[in-house]
């Protein structure tokens, strides 16, 4: 559990001395602070794994998810894999200890920026119970990790009708870390 | 505990589609997502409430650090309060609850960014003992508020040694949350 991934040196400066806090929260947002990163590994944890599925999602441009996946790659949070042709790419031990980071700064989300109705709701699948907040489980009191949560859409969720691949997979609830592949329609590449 | 902060609508534009992604962590990245913010919000949970102070301790420009914190005042994260002449930068309800954000990303860089050995130690000052990754402390086993918790340096904090005033207050054990001014040196402003 104690291994460190492998240490970012890329060229995609964040500023003068903003490595140089030697504060791990500073080394941390080297990895992870760039604009679309925390979003794109959110996808991840859902069970996105290809490039053009992370694509049409979030709907950003080719450059910015390519040198985005790069980093993500050369810092050990994500892995890229070959499936058949087309590149995967998989989350490591590195890149699913963030879950914690990333459930907690969408709750902060939902408290803070907007109403009160999450767009979507984690629930313990071996329990098939929400898990409150903290991300603790109502009825065993454990806080899964996310290869144990089902994904659903909330009653907040009407403003994010969205129509790709991966929007239409996420309607029904979802076992996270379940690629999407395997769950949406077989239409689309 | 469920009042949202102001809903962000600054023009700090976050690139095409980032604000449509219907998704609150999206949202919440809209306030906190920028270059230097959660290191701002950071030195805040040390009790960090002046500008000088911030932009010493962070040695980022004064016009970043005057952009961040516009921002953070505008969408309810800080509030800016007059104390003696000099403004002071205090974390509301909702900047507040972003410490399990924060805390959970340093421990995450700690773990896979570095070596073993944590920077800064958290501990629960009810019980004098630390916490865990998690936050939770080891003798009561509950999650502190970051007002129940000391900070202090830990055995991977040589390298960091700076020399501005929040450094020197933060090199003892500080309960977070007090303010700087209040335990660092008198010979600064």
């Amino acid at each position: 559990m104690n291994r460190p991934c492998h240490r970012y040196d890329g060229d995609v400066a964040l500023g003068t001395g903003y490595d140089q806090q030697g504060c791990f929260l500073a080394r941390a947002l080297e990895v992870v602070g760039e604009r679309w990163t925390l979003l794109i590994l959110r996808d991840c944890f859902y069970g996105v794994r290809r490039f053009t599925d992370l694509r049409e999602h979030l709907d950003i441009s080719r450059a910015v998810l390519t040198d985005r996946l790069d980093t993500l790659v050369g810092a050990g949070v994500l892995t890229r894999e070959d499936s058949g042709g087309h590149p995967e790419y998989l989350l490591t031990e590195a890149g699913l200890a963030l879950w914690p980071t990333i459930f907690s700064l969408s709750k902060w989300g939902e408290r803070y920026t907007s109403g009160p109705h999450p767009s979507r709701i984690f629930s313990h699948a071996a329990c098939d119970t929400d898990v409150d907040d903290s991300g603790r489980c109502r009825a065993c009191g454990k806080t899964p990790g996310p290869d144990d949560l089902v994904v659903s859409l909330g009653p907040g969720a009407n403003a994010m009708r969205r129509s790709d691949r991966v929007a239409r997979a996420l309607e029904n609830p979802h076992r996270m870390l379940t690629p999407i592949s395997a769950t949406a329609d077989s239409t689309a590449g």
